[in-house]
C-alpha cells in the first residue's frame, strides 16, 4: 500500500518520479459530459511551472499535459481520465552525488529505511514534481466546480515574516510570489534575494478561499470537509500545518468571540461573521471557506550543512543544482488544486444524503 | 456515504448519537492474539469521562464499555471487535428546545441543510459523545502499540493564552486540565472560573508525542503519516488547526534554521534536532513525533447570543444545561487515541513495503 | 484487514460470532429520511430463523434485531445504523469437543492456520450466524429499494438433483424449502428425510430475481453489477458457484443463440429475450436480473468421518448437535439480502455518473 | 465512481479505451525490491495478442508495454508502477457505423443509458482491449508470486460442447486454443471453422489452478479468497459464471461425498480429496486452488441480427470488421492474471493477521 490514491468518488491516483520517463494521474469517477481539453489542464500546469522568475528554478520543464483516455469529442466519457507529462529535461547527472548521503530536511533517509533503497535522481517520488499529477487532476476538478458556480482561489499570505496586509485579488497574478498585496510582495522579494545570497531559503503561508459552495456539503465524522482538506493539504510535501477559519487563533478566543451568529439576510439564513471558516461540524455552512497551509523553508540550500553518508559517517555537504529559495509560490496552485479535488469529491458524495432527493433523481 | 470509518488495515467504524440507545465502534483488522480486556478500554473511557472536575460537565455518564465480539479467552481472534457503551443518562428533555433554532458554533444548521432534519437530542451524531467510539478503538490501538514498545501521550499545552512553560510528565494526571505544568494549570483554572461566571468559554491547544516508532513508517504521497494524523485530529469536533514539528513556525524560519542535521550517535543515525517533528517526506524518521491540535472554545455558552430559528426569525437565546467551559481536557484522550489508531494502521500497512521482508515472512 | 465491510456508498460492516455476546451490523451511508422500524428488519430475520421445519435446526434462536443508532422518530438520520442481535441460547458445551479436531468441510483448520487459534464455539466467526448482520442490512437495503419500485426475490431452485420445474411465486412461502413448485418441494422433502436418516446432508441451487431496476446501473470495469453480485453471493459461506443469465450454459451456446435482440416495444427499447440476465457490460439493461448460487451440502453430518486432531493424529469423528440437513432454505434470504445491498449501493453510486444530472441536482 | 480500481494493498487502476491514444494501468502497493523488466510484462502481453491464429482477429495490435514509473535500476521502488500501451492501429473508420445502433450482446445501449453518450470507437471502454491493463498488472503480480514459489495457470477447458478430457500441461501452449488436450483442441478447431463459415461464434470454459499457496490466506467474511476470485473473474467482459472446486456440481452431492477428510501425510496435515477447490471458509487450505469461468460466445457475429438504432427503430444489421469467433483463448491469460492479482493481494493483506508475527517483524 503505497498510498498514491486520494478521494472517494472523484478519485485520483498519481504516479511518477522526478527523473523517470513520465509523471501523471488517473482520475476515476469524473462524471460524463464535462467539456475538457488539454488546454484546460495546461493553464494550471503553467502556474506550477518553474523558471517564471528569479525565485523559481531555472530548469525549463515545459511540462506538457497529454490526455491519454477518458475524453471523446471534447467531453469526458465517465471512463478514467489518464493524464501524463513526459519528462524532457532529465539531467540526472546533477543529482548523482546525493545517492551517497542523506540531505537534511529531505526524505532520503526515510525512503531508505522504508524501502531498502531509493530512486535518488532528483528526489524520485518525494520530489516536488510529484505534484504534477495533483495539479492535472485539480484542473479537472476545478472545471467541474466551475459548472456548478464554485471557485477555489489560493495565494501567498506570507513569506517568512512578511505578510500580506491587504487583499487585492487582481494583484495575485501580477507578482511572481502570488501575493494579494504588491507592497508585501516587494518586501518579500528583497528578503528572498538576501537569503539567496547566503545560500539560504524561506518558507511561508498559503491561504485558500472556496466560494459558491452550498451549505450541507461534507460529512459529520471522519469525512468532514475540514478533515479532508487537512489531509489533502498536509499531504503536500513541505506543508507542516493546516488551519481553517480562525484556526490556531480560535484557541485564544472565548466562545462568545468565536461563535458566528446566524442572521436573516433578506429572507436567507446567513452568518454575521465567519470565524468558522465556512464549515460547522465538518459540513459547509454556506459561507466562504477559508483555510491556510504552513510551508516550511526549502530544504535544499547551497550553504554548508552537516549530515551523514550511507555508511553513517558525518560529513559536510553543500547542495548544488537548481533549487527554489522558496517553494511557496509554486505550491499555491497545488493547494488550490487539492482544495478543488476535495470539494468536487464532497459534492458527488453528498448526492445520496437524502431519500427524497434520491426518489426525485430516479423518478424522472 | 456518511464517512464513519477510518483507517486502512486497522479500520474503525463508529456509530451512535448523544441520546440514542448506545454508541460504539467496530474495529476490523486488529491482529489475532492481542491480550485485551474491557478493563483495558475502560481506563481510556475514564479519561474522557465528564464530571471529574468543576471544568467538565456534571452529567454522570459513567460510560461502561462492553466488548461484544472479537475477543475469546482474553485475546483478540482476528474477527471484528465490537464495543458498545449503552446510554444511561438520557435526559432528553434538557435538549428539546434546541430543536427549534440553530445554535451558533454548532452543526444544527448544517445537519438540517444536509439531511433535511436532525436528531436534535444533545447534538445527536455531532455531539462530543461521538468520540466514545474513537476512544474505545484507540485503547485497543494503544495496547497493540505497547506490545511493540510504542507510546502516544497527549496533554493540554495551553488554555486560552495560558501556556505550559515547562514539561513535567508526572504533572499531567495531577491536574484536571491535564497540563504538564502545575503553575500554568493553576492560572488556567482561575481563567476558566472567571469565564464560567460570565457564561463564557475557552479553547486551547493539545500537544501529542509518539515515542518508540521506528524509522520508515508512513507512505510517501497521500498516506503520509503526517497527513493521516492531520485528518485524524482535524476530524475531531472543535479542532480548527493541526501542525507537526515546528508547524506554522516553520514558515518563519530559514532552511538552515529548520533543517535537522543527521548525526552519528554511537553508530546509529540520529538527528541533531527535531524541527521536523519526527516525520520527513511523510515517513517517520525515528525521532519523537510531536504534533499539536488547536481546539476552539466550547460553542455552548449560557450568555445570551443572537441566532435564527428554523423559520428564519432572528431570536436571542441562552443555552441551558450542563456544558464544559472548555473541552480541551476531555479532548486530550481523544487526540491521543486518534494518534494511536493512525500509528497502528501505518505499522500494519508498512509490513508489505519490502520484497525481502515478505519472502522472509512467508519463507518461515 | 479482516474484511468485514462490503459496499461503496451503502457500506455495511458485520461483526459477531456464533456464541459471543451478540452479532450485528453497522450500515454507513444509508440516506436520511427512509422510514425504518425494528419490525421492518425482524420480518427478514424470521426468514433466516431456524426451527421452522424439520429441515432446519431445532435450536430456538429467536433472534431479535435491535436498532441502536441512526434512526430518529421513525426515520433514518443519515448517521450509521447500528443493529444488534443478542445471543440468548449459548449452549457452548455442545461445541467444546470440536476444539480438539478439524471438522471436514469447515473452516476450523484454515482459521487455526491463519490466526494461530480460533473461537471454536459453534464455528465462531465462520458460523452461519455471521449472516445475521447481512440479513439485517439487507432488510434496510430492501426498504430503500422498495421506495424506488425495485424488488429482489430469491427462492430455492433445486435441492440435490430435484429441481423446480415450474415457477409459482405464491408457492415460495408455502413450503419450508422455499421452492416455487410444490411438487418439487414434496420430492425434495422426501429426499432430505432419507438423507437425515443416514446422517447425511444435501446442497442445492438458489435463484434470485431483481425487478424494477432501470437501465444504466453498475459500472463498466471492476464494479460491474454482475461482478459485485458475484462477490456478494460467493462471500456467503457454502456458496461454491455463481452465474448470471445463461451462466455456464452460455458457454455451450453460439453467439446467435445467446445474443438478445433489441426491440421497440410501444416506443420503448426492450430486449426480445433475456439470455444476458439483465446486465450487459456490467451495467443493468432494464430487463429482469436473474442469477443463481450453488450451495454445497451442509458440512456438519452425523455419520462417521475421518479427520485429524490438532496433534495431527487421524481419528474418526461423528458430529453431534443440531444441524440443518440442508442450509439452502435458510440461505435464500441471505442471497436476497446481499442482492439488495449490491443493488442499493449501485444505485447510489450511479447518481454522479452524468454532469447534466449533477448540475440539475445542485441547481435546485 | 467509475470503478476502475481493484485490490486492497496490491491495488491496480486500469484506464484506456479501444481506440484512444493509449491504455494502461497503475499498480499501487507493489513491494519495493522486486526485479522487473518490460520483458517480464511483454511475455504476458503476447499471450493476449490477437493475430496468432485463424481464431483470433487479424488486427496486428503489436501491443508494446512501457514502464513509465516505479522501477529503478531493474527493481520496483515501492512507488506506483505505471505501465502504458500506446495504440498504433487505430482504424476507427471500421467502427463508425456502430455509433448509430445498439449491437446485441454488447454494452452500447447500457453505456448510453448510463452516461448519455459513448465512445463508440471499437467499444470504447467496454472493449476487450480494456484487459491490457489487467494483463500488465497480472504479469507483475505473477512475478511477485514466483518469488514466493506460487504459480497460477489457466487454460481452456472447453469450447462449446467440446471439453478437454485429459490434462497435459505441455500441450496448453502447443495449440492456439490453449487446451490441455490436443485431441479436444483439434475437434474444437473444426467446430470453430464451421461456426465462422456461418458468421457465428462460440463460448467456452476456462479453468485456472493456483499452486504453492500456503494455508491461511484470505479472509473469513467479505474478503474471502473465493469471493475475490469470483469478483475478479466475473468482472472480465463476457464471463457469465464462476465456480470453485466442485462448484455447481457440489449442489448435487451429499455432505459425505463433498467433504474432504483431513489426513496426516508424513507428519503434515493434508486433505485426502480436494472437492473444496483449495479454499475452506474463504481461506486457503494448502491444497491446489481450482476454479472455472464460463465465457459467453463472442457477441460480434457477421450473420444478420435484429436490433434497434438510437432512434428506437428496429433494423437488421450485420457486424463487419475483425472479430474473434471465440474469445476464450485470449481470455485465458486474463483469467490467470486476475487470479495472480487476487492472490498477491491476499498474501500482502495476510501479513498483519497475527500479533506474534507482527512483533517478530518489528522486533528485528
Amino acid at each position: 500500500m503505497s498510498g498514491s490514491s486520494f478521494g472517494n468518488i472523484f478519485r485520483i491516483t498519481t504516479w511518477g518520479e522526478s527523473h523517470g520517463k513520465a509523471l501523471g494521474v488517473v482520475i476515476d469517477g469524473c462524471p460524463a459530459g464535462l467539456a475538457l481539453s488539454e488546454e484546460d489542464i495546461q493553464v494550471y500546469m503553467e502556474r506550477r511551472r518553474p523558471g517564471q522568475s528569479q525565485f523559481t528554478t531555472a530548469r525549463l520543464e515545459g511540462d506538457k499535459a497529454e490526455i491519454l483516455s477518458g475524453v471523446f469529442e471534447g467531453r469526458t466519457t465517465g471512463s478514467p481520465i489518464s493524464i501524463a507529462v513526459f519528462n524532457k529535461d532529465q539531467r540526472s547527472k546533477d543529482y548523482s552525488e546525493i545517492a551517497s548521503y542523506y540531505r537534511p530536511g529531505h526524505a532520503d533517509y526515510t525512503f531508505d529505511q522504508k524501502y531498502g533503497f531509493r530512486d535518488y535522481r532528483g528526489g524520485g517520488r518525494s520530489s516536488g514534481r510529484e505534484t504534477i499529477g495533483r495539479v492535472a487532476a485539480g484542473a479537472v476538478a476545478a472545471k467541474l466546480l466551475k459548472e456548478l458556480g464554485i471557485s477555489c482561489q489560493a495565494y501567498t499570505l506570507s513569506i517568512g515574516n512578511i505578510k500580506a496586509s491587504s487583499f487585492n485579488e487582481e494583484d495575485i497574478l501580477k507578482n511572481p510570489l502570488f501575493m494579494p498585496d504588491m507592497s508585501a510582495a516587494d518586501k518579500a522579494a528583497e528578503y528572498l534575494k538576501a537569503l539567496m545570497n547566503e545560500g539560504n531559503s524561506a518558507g511561508g503561508i498559503i491561504e485558500c478561499r472556496i466560494n459558491g459552495l452550498p451549505a450541507g456539503i461534507g460529512d459529520p465524522v471522519f469525512e468532514k470537509l475540514s478533515a479532508n482538506l487537512a489531509k489533502a493539504v498536509t499531504s503536500i510535501g513541505a506543508v507542516k500545518g493546516f488551519e481553517i477559519g480562525e484556526g490556531f487563533n480560535a484557541s485564544y478566543l472565548t466562545g462568545l468571540e468565536d461563535n458566528d451568529s446566524f442572521i436573516n439576510e433578506n429572507g436567507q439564513i446567513k452568518k454575521a461573521t465567519n470565524h468558522s471558516g465556512g464549515i460547522l461540524g465538518g459540513i459547509s455552512d454556506g459561507s466562504e471557506i477559508v483555510f491556510r497551509a504552513a510551508v516550511k523553508p526549502t530544504a535544499s540550500v547551497s550553504a554548508p550543512q552537516r549530515t551523514v553518508n550511507k555508511d553513517g559517517e558525518e560529513i559536510d555537504i553543500s547542495i548544488k543544482g537548481r533549487h527554489d529559495p522558496v517553494i511557496v509560490p509554486r505550491a499555491v496552485v497545488v493547494v488550490e488544486c487539492m482544495a478543488a479535488i476535495v470539494t468536487a469529491d464532497a459534492l458527488l458524495m453528498n448526492m445520496s444524503s437524502k431519500m427524497d432527493r434520491i426518489i426525485d433523481f430516479y423518478g424522472r
